[in-house]
C-alpha cells in the first residue's frame, strides 16, 4: 500500500492491479484509514486518469452484492441525481418511463441530508413498503415496470467506507473519486441505462455548468467504458426545484404534477429526464421521446402508472387521490415579504436548510424524520413582490423552530429593483 | 480539521492558530490518523512557506518536555546528523568540542536501522549507563563538558506520533515535514547553537547535493527563525563513513581516531564539524575554530576528553585503552574480491543492509542488537583490488547468515577499469 501511495503521489498511473489490491484491502479493513485518507488526497491532487478511474469504479462496484437485472435485457434503466432541494424528479419520472414500457429498479439511500430520501419520502404514505424481498423486488418490477425500495444487501460497501473516509478528510471534491463513488453504485444497481441528473447552482455540489460538465463528462464515460447507456443532463439548482421541499409535501407535489400537468421549472426537468431515459432504453430519437413523454403525461398513462405501483408496495391509495390526508403539519406558518422588489436570488442550499430546522431532514443517521414539516414557496426567483406578500409557509409540528426557520428563510433570498435575467432549466446534456 | 486539511488542500497558507490546532489535537489523539495523514499528503503535495514551517516547529518543540540548558548559555552545541552508514562521528566530535570548551547534552534515540544508534553503540562499553536523572545528566555537562544518554520524558511527543504516520502514508520526504520533524526535537533539546550533518549519496536519504542543500537551508533558515545559531554541512555518504559499520566496532574506530589521528573521509568529517560548532559557541572565524580542533586532537586533549566522558558515565577504560575487549564476534569471515579492478561505487545504503543481516540493527522494535556484529572495511570507493585481495571482513555471531551478507557486499559493489573521479567529503556548508 504504502507503494501504491507513494507512486499516486509522485504523479504516477497505477495498474488495475494496485487499484484492485488498495479497493480489496480497504474494504476488508486490511488497510487503515491513514493510508486511504494519504491515497485519496493524493488523488485529489495528482487527478486519475481515466482507465485508473474505470478500474476505481469496477473494483467497487464488484466489492459487494450486485442487483441482476438481465431478465430485463434493454429495457433496465435508472436514474440518478447528484442532489439538490426540492428534487423529487424520482416520483414522477419513474411512473412516466414505467408507463412507456421501461423497467425501474431502484434502490435508494435514506442519507443524511436537509429532506429525506426518496425512500423518506415514500414513507410518508400509509402503508407503502419500503423492503421488499429480492424476488418479490424484481417479480413487481417485471409486473409494474418500477420497485423503489431501500437499500438491501450490500452494494459497494468499498464506496461506503470510502465515502465517509472522504468526507471527513477534505477528499470530497474530487472528479475521479466522485466519479467512482456514484458510477460503482450505480453499476451494482444493475440497470443497463442509466441518465445522470447532474445538479448546477447554489443548492448543489457544482457550483458552476462548467465544472459540472466536467463532472458529467466523466461519469458517462466510465458508465460506457463499463458497457453501459448512458447520458447526463445538467439542470439548474439555483433554487428550490418545484414549489415543495420536505416529505410528505413532495410526494403532493409530484402525485399533482402527474395528475394535473402543471408546467413550471419541475415538469421542465423531469420532461427532460424522462426522455433521455426513453431515447436510451427504446433507442429512439430525442423527439421521439419527448412525444411519448408528454403523451404519458397528458393521456393520464403517467399518473395511472404512480397509483399502480403505489398499489403495489402497499400504499394506501386513498392518500394518492386526496392528498390531503397525508401527514399535516400542527403549525403553518407564513413568511411576508419584508419589501417590494423582484426575487432576484435564492440561496436554495440555505432554504434547505430551513426544512432541515423545521424537521424534514436528518442531521445525524439516527434522527426521525417530521414527514409532514417542511416548505411551501409561493413565490421564486423572478417574481416581483409586494411587501407582506406570502413568500412561502412553514410546516412544521414544533413551532419553537419557527423564529430561526424564518429568519433563515429571508437571508435566503436576495431582492432587486430589476427582473433578474432567466436562467434554463436544462444547461446542456452530455452523451 | 477539516477546514484545515481543505485550505491545505487549495494551496492557501495556514494561520498559526490552524497550525498550533492540528499539533495540540493529534498530540491529544484528538484528530484521528486519517486527518492527519490527509493534511500530510496534501503538505507534500502543496508545501509549506517558511513561516507555516516555523509555527509547525515550534509547535511541535513544545508539544511535550523541554531540556534546559540556559544556565550554559552561548556554551551549549548539539549536533545532528540526517543519517548514514558507519556515522559513528559524534562519538568523536563531541570529546573534540568538549575539550574546547562546548557542552554537549545529547539525548540520542535507539530507533530502527542497519546498526543500532549512538546510544547502542555506547552500550558496547561494559559499565556505559545511558540513562541518568536530569539532575546528573545537567551535572555530568558541567563537569565534563559532554552527556549522552538515551531519550528519556518526552521530547516532541507531536514529532514522534507524526513521524510514524508519515512512515506508512508515503509522506516522509516532504521538505516542511523533514524540517519540522528535525527541529523540532533539536529545538526541544536544548542547545543554543546547532551543527546539521546533512548527508548525500547512495548511503543517504537525500541523494543528491541539491536535493540536500535545500533540506540544509529550509532547516538553517527555520532553526535561525527560533533564535539558534545554526550551520549545515552537506557531506559525503556515498560509501560508509571511514572503514567499520556496526556497534562495539563502530566505538573502537572512534576512540583510534582520536588516539591516533588516522587522517581519511571519517578524520575529514568529523574535523569539519568540529570546527562548525567551535565556530558557533565560542564566536570565532572558521580559520580559527579549525586551528583549536586540530590542536585538540593533536595534542591528546580530545582523546583525554573521551576517556573522561566514558568514565564519567560509568564505562570501564580497560575497554577503550584495549578496544579488543570489546565484544567479539565469533566468526569473521573475509569477503574476497572477484576481479581484478578499481572499486568504482558502492552503494551505502546496500552495505548498510549487510550489517543489518549480520546481527548489527533492528528491523522491529524488539530485535535485540548483537553489539559485535558488522564489517570492517579493508577497501573503499578508489581503491585497485585483485581477484582474491580481501574487500573486508563480516563479522557475525550467526553463521547462517554469511552466504547472505556476503552476496549483498558483493552486489553493492561496482567494479571499474578506471579509478573513479574522487568526490568531496564536504560540498558545502550552509549558515
Amino acid at each position: 500500500m504504502y507503494d501504491i501511495i507513494r507512486k499516486k503521489r509522485n504523479g504516477e498511473e497505477l495498474t488495475d492491479k494496485e487499484i484492485a489490491f488498495f479497493v480489496n484491502g480497504y474494504t476488508h479493513d486490511e488497510i487503515p484509514d491513514a493510508q486511504a485518507a494519504a491515497l485519496c488526497m493524493a488523488i485529489c491532487l495528482n487527478g486519475m486518469t481515466s482507465k485508473e478511474t474505470v478500474t476505481l469504479t469496477n473494483q467497487m462496484a464488484c466489492s459487494g452484492d450486485r442487483v441482476d437485472l438481465s431478465k430485463f435485457g434493454q429495457l433496465s434503466v435508472d436514474k440518478h441525481s447528484t442532489g439538490g432541494v426540492g428534487d423529487k424528479t424520482s416520483l414522477i419520472v419513474a411512473p412516466i418511463v414505467a408507463s412507456l414500457g421501461g423497467k425501474v429498479a431502484k434502490m435508494s439511500g435514506r442519507g443524511l441530508g436537509y429532506t429525506g430520501g426518496t425512500i423518506d419520502k415514500l414513507e410518508s404514505i400509509p402503508g407503502f413498503r419500503t423492503s421488499l424481498s429480492t424476488d418479490a423486488f424484481i417479480a413487481q418490477v417485471e409486473k409494474v415496470g418500477i420497485a423503489i425500495i431501500g437499500q438491501t444487501g450490500n452494494l459497494a460497501p468499498a464506496d461506503k467506507k470510502l465515502y465517509a473516509l472522504r468526507d471527513v478528510t477534505a477528499t470530497a471534491d474530487s472528479i475521479p473519486l466522485i466519479t467512482s463513488s456514484i458510477m460503482s453504485k450505480k453499476l451494482a444497481a444493475g440497470a443497463h441505462s442509466i441518465v445522470l441528473d447532474v445538479k448546477v447552482g447554489s443548492g448543489a455540489f457544482m457550483k458552476t455548468p462548467e465544472e459540472a460538465r466536467i463532472l458529467a463528462e466523466s461519469m458517462v464515460s466510465i458508465g460506457k467504458s463499463c458497457g453501459r447507456k448512458m447520458a447526463a443532463l445538467l439542470t439548474n439548482m439555483d433554487a428550490p426545484l418545484g414549489r415543495t421541499v420536505g416529505n410528505a409535501l413532495e410526494i403532493q407535489e409530484a402525485v399533482d404534477l402527474l395528475k394535473n400537468r402543471r408546467k413550471g421549472d419541475l415538469w421542465e426537468v423531469c420532461v427532460a429526464l424522462a426522455s433521455e431515459m426513453t431515447m436510451l432504453f427504446r433507442e429512439i430519437t430525442e423527439e421521439q421521446a419527448r412525444v411519448l413523454v408528454l403523451d404519458a403525461l397528458h393521456s393520464g398513462k403517467a399518473y395511472a402508472k404512480i397509483r399502480e405501483w403505489i398499489a403495489a408496495q402497499g400504499g394506501d391509495l386513498s392518500f394518492i387521490d386526496r392528498p390531503a390526508l397525508l401527514p399535516q403539519a400542527s403549525v403553518i406558518f407564513p413568511v411576508l415579504s419584508p419589501k417590494n422588489g423582484y426575487i432576484f436570488r435564492m440561496d436554495a442550499e440555505q432554504i434547505g436548510s430551513v426544512a432541515s430546522v423545521l424537521g424534514a431532514g436528518r442531521v445525524k443517521k439516527e434522527d426521525r424524520i417530521d414527514h409532514a414539516a417542511g416548505i411551501v414557496l409561493s413565490k421564486k426567483t423572478g417574481d416581483f413582490v409586494q411587501q407582506g406578500d406570502v413568500l412561502c409557509h412553514l410546516h412544521t409540528n414544533d413551532s419553537s423552530k419557527l423564529e430561526e426557520a424564518e429568519k433563515r428563510f429571508l437571508d435566503a433570498l436576495v431582492f432587486g429593483k430589476a427582473e433578474p435575467p432567466p436562467l434554463p432549466m436544462v444547461y446542456s446534456t452530455v452523451r
